[in-house]
């Protein structure tokens, strides 16, 4: 079912219950990268384009003119995304893009954004759960593209210095760090994402510099539940609740 | 000036308070990995063998048979460590060689632990405080020998599946994890040990497995201090104070 949600931040996002609703992994990506005046950002796998919506808002509050595109391979999730944005008019600042990550360089140009974004699927393999619909389970597991894809498109769409922020399962990071170190992109950044404090984290953010020394900032923890099962006053920050 | 301090888990230790002090991360470090019936533990750059006395402790009240050697290349602190292991009775169980952590494999044999731990000098390049003790700067700083070394001794000292424990600074992760991997050991376990629960984290505590395939289990955070000021419940039971 369509639906027409809040997003908190002046601006409404299309859903579809059955297959594209975004989680707290984007909202926390969305709010991780230090925006820029002049940032030109691209969202990989932008799905219903929640990210580009999501830091529009964040660049208007902080009177930064940037530019966003969403690259989304799903067609009717991409035409979601176009919906969405048309519904806020914003048109002139954010467009979606059809089309495979592994040709978004051919698409759109190498070398040419300062920032770019991804919230990929986060499961190795073809895997995915009987009976899931097929649209969930491209989002969730490397069905159409891999990490490598990923990787490898976001440090050739990145110009010198540019940055690449991306959430993911912490049991990949030794993978990731390899897979971003074999393209270019050096990680810069790092914040741990625990549902509660004495539990194993479950998300990790992670922010690399193309071309980047060999130096790591590992963050604060990032705590989404307090004692009391509801949310921690940073997250309830992050969702603009507060 | 040398001194005799209390470990808490039944044994002495004598330090030198000008050179030879542990400090947390040796503590941390000696209770990360798990130890197992029969192992054969070396502990590279022992210092004055604070982690082989801990573990040989840990294993004592786990009713457990493990032998520990210590690998240091300072001849004053391999001399306190064997002066410890000799007070506290535990020579059958407990050997310490002279020696550099590149020539380990040749000293001690190749592939003939099953544990090896290490607490290594934490800064690139030849630095140090001016006027700091040398045996201070080579305790802190890779003077005699970098983190390539340290992890290429390691795993040229395990057997396939052996574990390798480490403590270091989270800012050199992204390297820990490239170094690894290039001498065949697979992060499986990372802990990061934060200060405080809002501050970022200063150490992190690894454990790689040599031919060990790639899903790395991030655990819990490790938070030092409570709100009051005072170690948290789990680093006083760590200490052996409650």
């Amino acid at each position: 079912m369509r639906r027409l949600d809040d997003l908190e931040n002046g601006y409404k996002i299309w859903q579809e219950s059955e297959a594209f609703c975004f989680g707290i992994d984007a909202v926390l990506l969305a709010h991780y990268p230090v925006l820029k005046d002049g940032d030109r950002v691209m969202d990989l796998c932008t799905g219903n384009g929640v990210i580009p919506l999501i830091m529009h808002g964040t660049a208007r509050e902080e009177a930064k003119k940037v530019s966003f595109s969403g690259l989304e391979i799903q067609e009717d999730a991409a035409d979601l995304a176009r919906e969405s944005v048309q519904q806020n008019g914003l048109s002139d600042d954010i467009r979606i893009l059809s089309g495979d990550v592994k040709e978004a360089a051919a698409l759109v140009g190498a070398a040419s954004f300062s920032l770019v974004t991804c919230n990929p699927p986060y499961t190795p393999g073809g895997g995915g759960l009987f009976g899931e619909d097929a649209r969930k389970t491209i989002a969730r597991h490397e069905v159409l593209c891999t990490l490598d894809d990923v990787v490898g498109a976001a440090a050739k769409l990145l110009k010198t210095k540019g940055r690449f922020a991306m959430i993911h399962r912490p049991s990949r990071l030794a993978e990731i760090f390899a897979c971003m170190r074999s393209h270019g992109l050096e990680p810069k950044r790092m914040r741990l994402v625990y549902p509660f404090v004495d539990k194993a984290p479950n998300l990790v953010l992670l922010e690399a510099v193309k071309g980047g020394g060999p130096q790591l900032n590992v963050e604060p923890p990032l705590i989404v539940y307090g004692k009391d099962g509801g949310y921690t006053r940073e997250v309830l920050l992050i969702y603009g609740k507060i």
